[in-house]
C-alpha cells in the first residue's frame, strides 16, 4: 500500500525529477504531481510516465499530502506563499536545498504563523547535470539525507518525513541548521566554489586545445563541479554567505602560507605541511 | 621478440613498479632490473616476479639498454651522476617526472657533456597511492605520455622512446619543456596544491566525525589528491616554482574577486561569473 495519496514535487529539474522516478519505483504514492514553470519539463515527465499530473498553477491543484520543494532557493518564498494559501493542515512541506540560512528562517516563520507543517531536508545527493532529462530512479538510493531542526515540526511530521526518505532508500541524520550550514560551507560549498575558481583561472587556450582531456582526475572533477547550475549555486553562496566568507578566509590564509613557503623554497616546511595534510585524513 | 635486452627501472614505487609489470605483460624486454634504496621493495618485486634482477649498487649493474628514472625529483642528480659513470653510449635514459625545470636543465647538460643519451618523458598517469604494493600492470594502458624537448636527443633515441611507450599501450605527444611546465602548473600541479589547501583548511572535527563519508564526490577527490606522496609533491612544487607562483597568484586574484561579490551580495555578478565558468569548458 502506498504511504501517500498525492506527492507534489515543485521544480522538475534533475533532483526533483529523480525524486519522482524514485517515488514511482518504490510505489510510495498513489499519485505523483509536479509543478514547474517550464511546461516542456512537465510534458516530458508526463510522456515518460514518471508523473501522473502536471500542475501549472499552484492555486489550482489537487490537495497533496507531501510537498517537496526542489527549485533554486531564490524562488522558495514566492512558492511558499502560494502553497500556504492552498494547503490544508495535514500536508507536510519539505525541501531539498543545500543551505538552510535566512530564506529558511523566513519560511519557518510563515509556516508557524499559519499553523501548517514544514520540515527541511537535505539529501547528500547531486550531480553537475541540470534538467529533467538527467533524472535517475536510483539517485536517492543508499544516500544520506539530513533532516534539519527536527524539533521545528511535530513528532508526527518528523516520522512522516523520516519514513519517506527511508522508503526511498536513504538513511536519515538529524542536524541543526546552524551546524548544517557551517558544515556545508566547509565541505560541499567550498569544494564547488574552489572548482569555479579553478576553472575561471584555467587559461582559455588550454581548454581550446582540449588539453584537459589529456589530464588527470583532479582536473576533470573540477571541470565537472564547475558545470553545476549557476543559478542554484549563486543562491547557495548568498544564502550561506557568512559561513562561506569565513571558510574562504581560511582558504586564503592557507594559500598565502604555502605560496610563501614555495617562494622561499622552504623544502622542510612544505614537506611538513603536505605530510600533516596526508596524516589528517587517515 | 622483445625490443630490449635489459630495462632498468630506478625507483620501485607505485609508478616504477607498475612500469615493470607493464613491460613484463607486453614482453618488451628479455630482462627487467630495478634499483631502489628500499630493499624490501626489491624483494617484493622479485618474489612477485615482475623484475628479474635487483640492483642495489648502480656502480655494479649489468649494462641496460633503457633506463627509466621513477624516483622523486630531488634524487635525480645523484642517480644521474652514478649512471653516467657506468652507462655506455647505446643506453637511453628517460624519466617520468611531473616537472621539467631546473633539475632537468642540469641533467641535460651532464648528458650532453658526456655524449650520452637522455630524453625526458611524462606519462599522464598517477594515483594518490604510493609504494610497490599498489602497482598495476595496466597503469600505462591507453594513456598519454608527453615526450619532452624531442630535439634534445638524436632521432634514433626519440624513435626508441616513442616506440617503447607505444608498445606499453600509451599514445605519445611531443611538447617543449617550458610549455609542459606552464601547462602542468595550470592544471595538474595547481589541482594538487588546491587539494592540499582544501584538506589543510578542513576543520579536524569534521574529519574526526567521519563526516566526509556523508559527503559528495568533490570532497572525496580533494581528500584523494591530498594523499599524494608529500616528498614527490614538495619536489614538483619547488622544481616548477615560478609557474606555480604565477598560477597561485591568478587563483588568489579570482578568489578575492568572488569573495568580494559574495560579501556585497552581488547576485548578478556571481551568477554571471558562474555562467561564464560553465560556458568556458563547453
Amino acid at each position: 500500500m502506498p504511504k501517500f495519496n498525492n506527492i507534489l514535487i515543485v521544480g522538475l529539474g534533475m533532483m526533483g525529477g529523480s525524486l519522482c522516478k524514485s517515488i514511482k519505483k518504490n510505489k510510495l504514492s498513489k499519485k505523483i504531481s509536479a509543478f514547474d514553470t517550464d511546461h516542456d519539463a512537465l510534458s516530458y515527465a508526463l510522456k515518460n510516465k514518471f508523473i501522473n499530473y502536471k500542475v501549472t498553477d499552484l492555486g489550482k491543484m489537487e490537495q497533496p499530502d507531501l510537498v517537496i520543494i526542489c527549485t533554486p532557493l531564490s524562488s522558495y518564498l514566492s512558492i511558499v506563499k502560494k502553497l500556504l494559501l492552498k494547503l490544508n493542515k495535514n500536508t507536510l512541506v519539505t525541501d531539498i536545498g543545500s543551505s538552510k540560512g535566512g530564506t529558511h528562517r523566513t519560511i519557518k516563520k510563515l509556516f508557524h504563523n499559519s499553523n501548517k507543517s514544514f520540515l527541511s531536508s537535505h539529501p547528500m545527493v547531486g550531480s553537475e547535470k541540470s534538467g529533467v532529462k538527467f533524472t535517475r530512479k536510483d539517485m536517492y538510493k543508499n544516500k544520506v539525507v539530513f533532516i534539519i531542526d527536527k524539533d521545528s515540526a511535530s513528532r508526527a511530521s518528523y516520522f512522516k518525513l523520516k519514513s519517506f526518505w527511508e522508503a526511498i532508500g536513504s538513511t536519515t541524520h538529524e542536524i541543526d541548521s546552524k551546524t548544517h550550514d557551517l558544515l556545508m560551507s566547509q565541505t560541499s560549498h567550498i569544494a564547488h566554489l574552489m572548482s569555479f575558481i579553478f576553472v575561471k583561472s584555467l587559461p582559455q587556450n588550454i581548454l581550446n586545445d582540449n588539453l584537459p582531456l589529456l589530464l588527470g582526475g583532479g582536473i576533470k572533477e573540477h571541470i565537472r563541479l564547475s558545470k553545476s547550475n549557476p543559478q542554484m549555486w549563486t543562491d547557495i553562496f548568498l544564502n550561506n554567505k557568512n559561513n562561506i566568507i569565513k571558510t574562504l578566509t581560511r582558504i586564503q590564509k592557507n594559500t598565502a602560507t604555502i605560496k610563501s613557503m614555495i617562494q622561499t623554497s622552504n623544502k622542510t616546511e612544505i614537506k611538513s605541511l603536505l605530510k600533516n595534510t596526508y596524516n589528517k585524513t587517515k
